[in-house]
């Protein structure tokens, strides 16, 4: 039998984070009866009530009443190949001018699998190998360094400075791009809560941002994953709201306001595009080009039962997840109280101890005085009962050692609370600064 | 408004394989009441009678029943992320044991979000920029063109030979590539009816292409989508049958057999890697971490509809496939008889006209003495009312450019008829050698 030589793949399958992923999954699925803050997955809660079928129903009846088909044809439609670019491009487009007063057409839109083909298509088609940088604010999802270690795109780590973004650190590195003869083409960056650290992107940063990426001609990649968990009231408005120059590519996703089993999200990319010939595409429609190679396109049954769901909220995003965002602050709420009831220094916990506070999102970061590696973690699962994910593979060239990730979405009251209690009795017993 | 440049994006972007699929879109929207022999899509026939909800109660039943799921959890599983790896891929790996003897354990099997989405992952896995050559047999299925842009990998154009694959040239290019510094690390050929040729590769040359492959190292990727319209006991061993040595991936499909829709496919990679630590993975094992980059997992509610479709036929592909592949057949010989009546010499056809006759599949491909351009599509289309495909997009370097190709699969057999006679008129009054 032939056997292949690890060496003779391509080089990213070797790199940790592209592990990182199946790595989590393997210890929860060995340590069952652990509580675990590892995955940011969405509650299941909203999973019980779900009947998909009623969703395809309801998205059928608004292509009949929308574009005058018959019954019969509007389902086949959702049965057969169909555009790359989606089917449920309209009602994206009107949600987010609804809900974030981004007004594009519905031909900037694509459907993706997921937002991390939507991701993984803005690099392909926006970062050209050997020559473009992409910058990311650090530490970083996981998702975004993964597809850019597939596609050979240069990663640039920016840290978070005082606004979320630190901006001196991202103008430097666009001048170091061009003295050493690349560009640094676009940022990636999640403005609201952002996995895994929690950090938001204050609105004077968010401007100071949008102008660097004029002045400097890069493009911004706005992860808005997490945005909707913001209290009433108390969300700021998107990038791709503030954008007055065509800098924003916005990437989303339906999996934590609707389900991730759709494997639904989406890219807004208005930019024009001048061809050699003078005439003009927008760039989401290369980017269902690119996408016609990689999946052909999204499946339209789930683009059905993602349109159903968002006709049933009136066609608003922010109405979908309006319910959800209550459950995913409550959580944190009791995640953070835990923590302080816990492990604050007030209360007797240990003083070489910090995490953060965020006011929405899944993920809470806590640093720790020694490293929390999967040595750590192992030891915490088999002997405490309780996971929670690393924060090295968030970052690149091996910072954030010391740091983890709790994440709160998916659990109940009770298993917070006491997990926390689980977590506290293995950082008491176990980290010795 | 920032206006980007067509050259400050992946230069795959400009090769007109990219386009060719939204070319034949466009061109069908624009003459809706044309007859059709561009698209290979399945026929409406099968899509009419679907209940998806059905096969989805299906293939949860299935999961209690073997799993030990209650109902809720089971149906839970569906709305969740999944592994990567899929969730049916004991169904897949037992419906290839059960109808072509290719014995692997599930654990090899990776489901994909259609074919296409197999291919573009084997490539990027298997290929290494800079360094490794795909070769192809010409003319060639673009998606596979197409995926090999969009990672810059370069293609090695092989002709079909005498036995569907020209060996020789096979092994010449094997040679060609090692004096160059190069490795020809696998070979794309879909031997069954391929599209779009509706070329089939003989049985020696299947053993002959395995023998080489051994010899010479490469790996085999093998496209199984037309496959199963072969008359009953009239379909060759698959060559990942025939394989012994571990040098082929299977790459299949359930868009023909079930339905497009639910962008459901799958790679058969039970090839042994070894890790520099001595560890053994399978390399589906690594499509699936890269997939996990791309699309992360393929939707569990698409891959339960196709489950279910699967358990419905006793978990054979071979049964699904049973009742189309016979209308395929009739499709094809109504064509080809209609071919014969219209234009065949003996009936008073051109002399300079020639065409193939495929016992399987959705293709025929007709050669003309001129080039089958656009400009004779537009003209086709508008003026006497029947598309097909330029033959072009399909080949390397500018080859191809007389061919064009026949697609009968979604036509009733009216027209079948109706649009031969129409491209008989078009070809008399158009064609001039």
């Amino acid at each position: 039998m032939a056997e292949l030589s690890i060496t003779s793949l391509h080089d990213s399958l070797t790199e940790p984070v592209l592990g990182s992923i199946s790595f989590l999954n393997e210890i929860m699925s060995r340590y069952p009866g652990a509580i675990s803050f590892a995955p940011g997955a969405p509650h299941l809660a909203f999973l019980r009530e779900l009947d998909i079928a009623r969703h395809v129903d309801r998205y059928v009846d608004h292509l009949c009443g929308t574009r005058g088909y018959r019954p019969e044809h509007a389902r086949r439609l959702l049965y057969e190949y169909g555009p790359s670019q989606g089917l449920i491009t309209d009602l994206v487009a009107g949600a987010l001018r609804r809900d974030y007063a981004v007004d594009v057409p519905p031909e900037a839109v694509v459907i993706t699998v997921g937002a991390q083909e939507a991701m993984f298509l803005s690099l392909r088609v926006l970062l050209r190998p050997g020559r473009d940088l992409l910058a990311v604010v650090e530490p970083c999802y996981a998702g975004i360094i993964g597809a850019a270690r597939l596609l050979n795109v240069g990663l640039v780590p920016i840290g978070e400075g005082a606004g979320g973004v630190d901006i001196e650190a991202l103008a430097r590195a666009c001048v170091d791009a061009r003295a050493a003869g690349n560009r640094l083409r676009a940022l990636y960056v999640s403005p609201d809560f952002a996995n895994p650290a929690g950090t938001t992107v204050d609105l004077a940063t968010r401007r100071r941002l949008l102008d660097l990426a004029e002045r400097e001609g890069f493009l911004v990649l706005e992860d808005s994953a997490y945005g909707f968990t913001a209290a009433p009231g108390a969300g700021l408005p998107t990038l791709k709201t503030l954008d007055r120059t065509g800098r924003v590519v916005l990437l989303g996703t339906f999996a934590k306001v609707c389900l991730p089993g759709a494997r639904v999200g989406f890219a807004v990319a208005d930019q024009r595009v001048r061809n050699p010939d003078g005439g003009v595409a927008l760039l989401a429609e290369h980017l269902a080009t690119a996408k016609s190679m990689i999946t052909v396109n999204t499946s339209p049954i789930c683009q059905a039962v993602i349109g159903g769901m968002l006709l049933a909220h009136d066609g608003s995003l922010a109405e979908l997840g309006h319910a959800k965002a209550a459950l995913y602050r409550r959580n944190l709420g009791l995640l953070l109280d835990a923590l302080d009831r816990h492990l604050a220094p007030e209360h007797g916990g240990p003083r070489w101890l910090r995490w953060n506070r965020p006011a929405g999102g899944f993920f809470v970061r806590m640093f720790l005085p020694v490293p929390a590696d999967e040595a750590m973690l192992e030891l915490s699962a088999a002997k405490y009962g309780v996971l929670w994910t690393p924060m090295a593979p968030f970052h690149l060239d091996g910072a954030g050692a010391n740091a983890l990730r709790l994440s709160c979405s998916y659990l109940d009251p009770e298993q917070i609370e006491d997990g926390v209690d689980r977590l506290a009795e293995f950082l008491r017993r176990e980290v010795l600064p």
